[in-house]
């Protein structure tokens, strides 16, 4: 009775001794990927060639710990690995990076568009307080001269100081790379639209780029979002209250990231709790759509929840 | 006997009772500041004029609440204020909002350049590895493919994934961000230099641009870092630690933003705390050189300071 045997380097027939009578060695990944087609040949080749059982498995792994092998394994595996991490990145990492990124850069312009405001009211005073959106503050300071402001909102006199060229650019450098960081955030908003809407279209029909990706963030991929009960999905986002609910007994959290999706904000407020968790039922399911490519449904969804909660 | 009398909207000549019996207005905030001139007219006019002495004058102020005079008194003050207010802007509010910013667009970059690498690294993590300068990486991946990368580190073979071009591009977009931020912290940094050259050059000539424009800062501009002693110029930036060891007692600082100063870096350890001082107290002197427009004399005290702690 002989035994047919596989691993990373070749298929092998052993003898009843346990000792190698025949091999076919693999060269590459490649040949260890097609490893039944070895083993086909092995088996015709051998009459009565049975698979390892079980309980010779360590006399036979301890055949394989001579050193002439040890090089083979361990570039193999090497590879290997390499190939399996390589296989791993798929578009749930580009959607992760991109949420969290676009979160970053609203830290930084945030940041930036503080200092930006309090920099410019030494020349300007008055534009900062008419203009209250952080990004068309930057955009309008830049487009336009601290004179044209003044005359678009009716100010006869700034309190601001008269400032040299020099100073007054170095405030422009500023609001250019301020302005800069919110196209920068735009063009991340289309680029999660454009691989969302290959990837897992239900879900960004029906919670939109900016909740879909965060949601696919918080649960760390589409597979485990689609994988997640409908009331975990409601609550992703809303970790501390929830957990403040449970050890001193406050109000248990009503929604997450779904907050800001628009059939929650538009809903009456007793019933907000009631929107979110139907929302989130609709989202569970789209995200099961989408990881088991299914149809789009995620249109219909969207309009029964609307005529809902209208 | 008749009193002279001068407020905001003109020169007035006032009886023994009081009553207003000449007077030359002002019309604008300029006469009132040459408001000497219509002084002097009228004590031509007026033989024996006085001015008005204190005990008199909450009769003469009950004089000006008449409504009449309301609108000017109003108008003027305002006008008075706003000019007060623009001649309030200095080098000082220059010098503290530039390094204020640097301060911030670190804390940008740090922000981002963490990202980028986070992001960057599903695509060739080896390199990310090899540049550990945040600055340089960004620079490294605009300018570099991943094959030219690779082959310049001499790495065979990424662990990282094939991206579509979509992909890279847009961590490309965010390298170029990164990189931009770093730029524009160079520029705010010739700048400070720019102008500290002229208003406080011994104060740049013996602190550096960042030391001397954050002890500025840190003390509100340069008229309140000429009036510190040398001691708190020595601790300036180190209050956390200074109060830490005033309430708990642990030990005193030595330094504050000093520390990162050349000098003190190159002192010896158990020197620093004496560099510290020293270094503050030629500091001190710059600052009241700089401020009280005094001869350029910091390269001799730099010499000094560099001969003692060799």
């Amino acid at each position: 009775m002989n035994y047919l045997f596989t691993n990373l380097i070749g298929s092998f027939v052993l003898d009843q001794n346990l000792k190698i009578i025949d091999q076919i060695p693999f060269k590459s990944l490649a040949e260890y990927a097609q490893s039944k087609e070895a083993e086909s040949k092995l088996k015709k080749k051998h009459p009565q060639l049975q698979m390892l059982p079980q309980d010779k498995l360590p006399q036979v792994l301890t055949l394989f710990k001579e050193k002439k092998y040890f090089k083979e394994f361990h570039d193999k595996n090497i590879a290997l690995t390499q190939e399996a991490v390589k296989d791993s990145v798929s578009n749930d990492n580009f959607i992760i990076q991109a949420i969290a990124n676009i979160a970053e850069l609203d830290k930084a312009c945030n940041l930036l568009s503080k200092r930006l405001r309090e920099w410019y009211c030494w020349y300007a005073p008055e534009i900062s307080e008419k203009i209250t959106n952080h990004e068309q503050f930057a955009d309008a300071i830049i487009q336009k001269s601290k004179k044209e402001l003044l005359a678009e909102f009716k100010i006869k006199e700034s309190m601001g100081a008269e400032m040299e060229k020099i100073h007054v650019d170095e405030i422009l450098l500023l609001a250019k790379q301020v302005s800069q960081l919110y196209h920068l955030r735009q063009q991340h908003e289309q680029y999660l639209e454009h691989i969302m809407k290959k990837y897992c279209p239900n879900l960004l029909e029906l919670a939109g780029t900016t909740i879909g990706a965060k949601l696919m963030e918080l649960s760390r991929g589409l597979k485990h979002l689609a994988l997640l009960p409908a009331s975990t999905i409601q609550l992703l986002g809303a970790e501390k209250a929830l957990f403040r609910h449970i050890t001193s007994g406050s109000k248990s959290p009503k929604y997450g990231v779904l907050f800001a999706h628009p059939l929650i904000q538009k809903a009456r407020k007793e019933e907000r709790g009631k929107a979110a968790r139907m929302l989130a039922d609709k989202l569970s399911l789209c995200a099961r759509l989408d990881y088991f490519k299914g149809e789009f449904k995620a249109k219909e969804y969207k309009k029964e929840l609307e005529e809902k909660f209208r």
